[in-house]
């Protein structure tokens, strides 16, 4: 597979701060359903072997989760602070969880692919990469529902009721979402040079071509 | 004035990053007209006096600048690397500009606060705050407009002929904007913690409140 300029410039990126674990946090820009910009971080997981979309997990029950489920689309923002260049990534988004495996959605897109397994494969290897930190947030209260201030952390008895709730297949939560990102244009600014750098990179019937542009 | 607690929040995380120049950049996303997400850089240039706005600078010629027209509001992103901690922002969002100070927009708001010409002072400042490079900036050729390949720099009689026609009062250029963000919603998350502590709080009557959520 050819790498496009915006893809390579990327890992090179990366490479310059691999000692950096906050250089592998991105920005993630959705719309809500009341019509509102949205925005937090994510951790990049990798690009999906033979394609240029990004990897990302979340909880199914964050709120972009429903953000997606409406328009399934993002920009990403990523920034590296030593080389002082910004990317901004649009991107269309799709979403894998346990439910979406079952009713055949995410066997069908793997077929495109390939190789209807493949997706469901690189889930289950999403979740054995994390930490064993991250995975406990997965059998955590639903994020940003209200803390009952008399009893702010969790009871055990609740924690291990919430875990076997989670546990619904060889032991990954059934609230733990993997997020591909599919780039279709690509905004990469350079700071460092002067007058800065800035090009448009496009895709087009899978070709990406580029344009320099004014800063 | 009382300040509510996310700016007491925010202003020791300010204190606690102060000699980075990175702690004061954060992400801003927007809808854009045909309905998509929109993110990018901007630099935080302080509080307007007397207020919870937090304010920034832009060229007018820049694709946000019709994000905002059309819908005023943007979600607001800040992380700060050392404290491990997350802001986010929902604001309404006022942006001021020559145009629209001529056309007494810009005093009629100034009156609302109490001064018809406070905003065309702060207007003012803020030019006298840039660096001479960031001013330059306002006086080169619209971003993200082609540049033309055999002359992709900005040619002397092409710079100094948009600096006349830029300067059209008091030296500082007509392209140049300061935008203010008002926020009405402040969604805060301490990662330092274990578990992490996420608070939201939210303004209603001008009174600010907030709860403690689930992270």
């Amino acid at each position: 597979m050819n790498f496009p300029v915006w893809r390579q410039q990327l890992v090179r990126s990366l490479h310059v701060h691999r000692s950096k674990p906050d250089a592998k946090y991105f920005q993630v820009a959705s719309i809500s359903k009341d019509n509102f910009p949205k925005l937090r971080t994510m951790v990049f997981r990798g690009f999906q072997s033979s394609t240029h979309s990004l990897m990302a997990v979340t909880d199914i029950r964050s709120e972009k989760i429903v953000d997606w489920q409406e328009r399934a689309v993002s920009e990403l923002h990523w920034y590296f602070v030593k080389s002082r260049e910004q990317y901004r990534l649009s991107c269309e988004v799709t979403v894998i969880y346990q439910d979406n495996e079952r009713n055949g959605a995410v066997a069908a897109f793997g077929a495109e692919l390939g190789n209807p397994d493949i997706l469901t494969d690189i889930y289950a290897a999403q979740w054995q990469a994390l930490s064993q930190n991250a995975r406990q947030g997965f059998f955590c209260p639903t994020p940003k529902s209200p803390v009952n201030t008399s009893s702010p952390t969790l009871k055990k008895d609740e924690s291990s009721e919430l875990r076997e709730q989670g546990h619904s297949k060889e032991g990954i939560s059934q609230y733990f979402a993997l997020v591909l990102l599919h780039p279709f244009c690509v905004d990469y600014l350079d700071l460092k040079t002067a007058p800065h750098t800035r090009t448009v990179h496009t895709m087009n019937h899978q070709q990406w071509t580029y344009q320099e542009v004014n800063p």
